[in-house]
């Protein structure tokens, strides 16, 4: 669950983590608008990552997941004619 | 060079490419507040990366670049006490 009043700006903007419910679920990269990638810093021990969805709402996944570090992976090297395949 | 008018909202939002100038140099992540990642899409050929930097600033990263990748890995990676060794 992400704290909806707060958009996700990260270091210096935020005093605190964003973040308290990950979500677990795979997404598939098709349902997904953006992933915004948060640093850790003085606001946050830990990275976060919101997942804004096609429908708009904002989800928060937990950096730690090797789905999500492939995600974010096949995001950034993706072909425009390759599909997903995170399984 | 950010289209500034534009929210960076990716899929389904947006109607084209937000990102036309790409920064070269490399950002330390202790610059940065935050990294979006917009997958590729209808809207736009290229994944597109948009760095948030600590002033507010919002700059285009070139999703291929090795220097682009390794960022993102290490803010999803990093330790709380970890620091940046990018080059």
């Amino acid at each position: 669950m992400l704290m909806n009043h707060m958009d996700p700006l990260g270091r210096g903007y935020n005093r605190r983590c964003l973040c308290f419910d990950l979500e677990s679920r795979v997404i598939p990269p098709d349902k997904l608008r953006s992933v915004e990638i948060l640093p850790s810093g003085p606001h946050c021990r830990n990275a976060e990552v919101v997942a804004q969805l096609a429908g708009g709402e904002k989800i928060c996944l937990n950096h730690r997941a090797p789905w999500v570090r492939r995600l974010v992976r096949f995001i950034l090297e993706k072909e425009p004619h390759q599909t997903a395949l995170l399984h």
